[in-house]
């Protein structure tokens, strides 16, 4: 615990996740990150990904859009309700943070009026947010990647050679080339992380993680207007007109709440607001990683890595290096795997015989529970298994949407926990994969700080501690995005002098709460090298099976679909 | 049908299929091979693979043994019955036809005792039936090959390089070597097809099928005294002193029914029995296949595939090939899957959901039917997915027991029918592999014909004709081999002069059945090409991991079983 603290224990912050489906709110104690209280609002039009709630009109596929108002209705509700169950006086409350989902997007006027809320605009998909998962610019991003490899634009390598469908200029472009009229009223084109800052101060400030991570800031430049003019003429100012604004560093205040915030979430006027965050970003000093060679990898449906350094280097297949990313003044790298939990998820729903959901109800047990405990006695490698985590594609090292998933080694006595396991193994084996690259690149991780979902599961836990061979460490909050948006707040608010001092005093950990078993680590090395050579069979070119299956998935399907097109026209024609 | 039968619509034929649990009888028309009706007797002891029931004596892994009078019983009871169910006069019968698994052995004295009906051996394992799937002789099986490698021994190749566990030589050096008195008392070491022929008749005559797969009997010459004196020197005389016998051909008949056996089965005394045969290789005549070019796939939990043919070549990876093997005066191939409907049944007992278990008896039909309903109609290839059938190792053509299963391109919308699906097909890829290796060492299958119970499954037929892109024909009979038994009685007895015309007479196919879709054999030629890429990548030695899978298994196994035996003998030594 840090001696500087300069709090009182009657002083607290309140912390807001912005996740997809719901906003969170938490009331926690200054002095020692204690959390009091929490309320959780679901956003009453949740993600529109098959219509538009306004006109019931039908939206493309991969589209995702949500309302911005619903964001809003988080502080007038969630906040109040967390305040009055933490049974503090709102006036002890000397702040708030918050942290998104992110790249969402929200086009506005100058004022930060969202398009949708202009009546003519209501009916126009593209005038609403853009959710993270919205991928219907995949064909943009495509060309934005093309050039820029071409042109040999420095940014690239910042961000593992690759720029994401789900980020600012893939997502503004499609909006450019697909509703002129919209794009042309838009005088901002916010991150929705920003644009509830404003709400909550009057003031638009842009956040230096966002900025960087999504919206290819790096050192103090955007792709510039010819790089932006070559992909369409329009759109060459459309970093210096629609994106660029002042940026606030993460952990200063972007503002004080306004008289109206003040009124919605019943709070004082005039205290700190912190400028706007990412949910993984944040979650980095809630489990105390402030320091260079601490990553952080919030383990839930998907895992996102997050880690300090005071180096700059191009770590292969990474999703983006900014400086002041996650904590001002040092380099902020972030890594991902694009399936985790939702592998699992997707195993015990589809490949899981009755006779265990009957056996795992009877024991009181969920299901991945009661595979968990059958398998876990049993000796490393005993299941003859292995498994690649690429059923949702690789996000690092590979950054392929396009590889898929495999089992191996299978016989007529395999059991479905078995299978179970090795696919928890496979991503531990995938994490491995991205910390040596790490290692390296010449950015090594020193210590690995699990959060999320998954650290539930001790024996997955102790399993990565093998795996890795290093000493897992575990997050102490169930909510670590909430509790790190609390800590900005306090440093915004004064009651810290940085970042660090606040994870110090208010982040919670479980040091070393996993250590890694030699004889298992000593097994597991073997598999992982067994899995390291598919992974580069099947992920570095040498059989591209996993994507001609995938062009042929399509092929056939389209092929389908427009023969059905066919027969149904031909049968019109014949009524 | 043929002009020359010359037999009368009175006169019938028994054929008796022996198989792993049970003997059937089935009582068919010598004219047309109508079949009137059957009747089954399961073996009183069944499979003995966990305990001797004599003494309650725990048997070893991979033993398998059978009790040699639940053979008679079968005679006894079971052909009593099929001709009463017939309705006909048993002296109608003119011919008795028997089939057997192989290569399953009696230890017999001179007399064709076998050695457990010995008080004094009763409680001794090795006195009885070595059932086919006894697989403990595997360290034995080894040594021949590696010795027959060695030494280039000419027969090795009539076997695809490689002698199996599952056969006479690699059984009688167990017996040598684990139990010497019982190997010195034995006289014969007789295949069960030919000991069940020896208490019908009275003889003992070696049916050219058996000795010439199972026995190495080749070009009339059994494997050297040198040879076996190199594996053992008491072993040295082993083929001329217990296995070495007068052959009988095909379709000969072996000798006349006996009065005592006469008495047993209510039939007349003297009528013909015929030559003793194998299930798989007595179902060709039985589906018209005894001209060069057509294969036959006897498919089941595994599938066999024989095929005649004027040439003798070295086909890589069969299982055999012996002069008069099916058809005598054609060289008989012998190929194999080794696990083919086991897999599929593998997967709905191991990887489906409740859901389709309620939804397929909600429907009245069987998971595997559901499953097959749900995914018929998809386009080739759309499901995104390949498999390798090597579930149960890889019989033909790599000849691989420790290779093992793998599923690739899985995606969280992957459903459990898809996979299902997948797995039918990479059986239909690897019986193309098969195909090919005959087709590329010039015998090639001009023809082919489906037996065996996976025949009802008509997608899974059709999809076999696309994927092989020939047309599938089907045999008539749910009894084949016990039709095809019958048959060999009928030309045993003289009704036919051969089995050509046997065949030509009762046979019965129902021809072209299936015929390949142009469209879907275009599609399915690419996913073979992705098959045999990932065939020969991990079946050929590019990637031996299924194999270091394999041992690390083993290995982590017997490392876990010697630390409980030891924490049990401490805990032993400590109370």
């Amino acid at each position: 615990m840090s001696e500087t603290v300069s709090t009182t224990p009657e002083q607290y912050v309140i912390g807001i996740d912005y996740g997809t489906l719901s906003g969170r709110a938490v009331v926690v104690r200054v002095s020692d990150g204690e959390e009091l209280a929490e309320a959780v609002l679901d956003y009453p039009h949740a993600v529109m990904d098959s219509v538009l709630a306004e006109t019931g009109e039908t939206l493309p596929p991969e589209w995702a859009l949500q309302v911005p108002s619903d964001y809003v209705d988080v502080l007038k509700t969630a906040v109040p309700q967390a305040v009055a169950r933490a049974g503090i006086d709102p006036a002890q409350v000397i702040g708030i943070g918050t942290d998104f989902t992110a790249c969402t997007m929200v086009p506005t006027l100058a004022d930060g009026t969202p398009l949708n809320e202009l009546p003519e605009f209501a009916g126009r998909p593209h005038a609403y947010v853009k959710l993270w998962k919205h991928h219907a610019a995949q064909p943009h991003a495509d060309r934005i990647n093309e050039l820029a490899a071409a042109r040999n634009e420095s940014w690239l390598p910042r961000y593992g050679g690759l720029i994401s469908s789900e980020w600012e200029f893939a997502k503004g472009l499609q909006l450019l080339e697909e509703d002129r009229e919209i794009y042309d009223r838009m005088e901002h084109w916010v991150e929705a992380a920003d644009w509830i800052v404003w709400q909550l101060t009057g003031n638009y400030v842009r956040n230096a993680c966002t900025a960087g991570y999504k919206g290819i800031l790096q050192d103090g430049e955007y792709p510039s207007r010819e790089f932006l003019g070559a992909l369409n003429p329009d759109f060459a100012d459309f970093a210096e007109t629609k994106v660029a604004h002042e940026i606030g560093q993460l952990g200063d205040a972007a503002g004080t709440l306004s008289a109206q915030a003040a009124a919605w979430t019943g709070l004082r006027e005039g205290i700190a607001v912190a400028v706007g965050n990412v949910d993984a970003h944040v979650t980095a000093p809630a489990a105390r990683a402030v320091h260079p060679g601490q990553m952080v990898a919030i383990m839930g449906t998907s895992t996102c890595h997050v880690m300090n350094s005071d180096r700059l280097v191009e770590v292969p297949g990474m999703c983006g290096v900014v400086d002041g990313g996650i904590v001002s003044g040092l380099y902020g790298y972030e890594a991902g795997q694009s399936g985790v939990g939702d592998i699992f998820a997707w195993y015990v729903k589809n490949q899981v015989p009755a006779s265990y959901v009957t056996d795992a109800a009877a024991a009181g047990l969920s299901v991945h529970q009661h595979l968990t405990e059958l398998v876990k006695d049993q000796p490393v490698g005993a299941h003859g298994l292995l498994a690649l985590d690429w059923n949702n594609g690789n996000r690092s090292v590979l950054v392929d949407t396009e590889l898929s998933g495999l089992l191996l080694g299978q016989t007529l006595a395999t059991r479905p926990e078995e299978i179970y396991r090795a696919l928890l193994e496979s991503t531990a084996f995938g994490t491995r994969m991205i910390v040596e690259t790490f290692n390296d690149s010449g950015v090594p991780v020193t210590e690995f700080i699990a959060a999320g979902g998954l650290i539930k599961n001790a024996f997955l836990m102790q399993s990565y501690s093998d795996i890795l061979r290093l000493p897992i460490s575990v997050i102490g909050s169930e909510q670590g995005p909430a509790l790190g948006s609390a800590m900005h707040a306090a440093v915004a608010a004064g009651a810290y002098r940085d970042i660090r001092e606040a994870s110090d005093a208010m982040g919670r950990l479980q040091a070393d709460a996993y250590q890694p078993d030699e004889a298992r680590a000593d097994a597991y090395d073997a598999l992982y090298a067994e899995y390291a050579t598919l992974h580069d069979y099947f992920g570095r070119g040498a059989n591209d099976v996993m994507k001609r299956l995938k062009d042929r998935r399509r092929e056939a399907l389209e092929t389908a679909q427009a023969e059905t097109a066919q027969t149904t026209t031909a049968e019109e024609a014949g009524a």
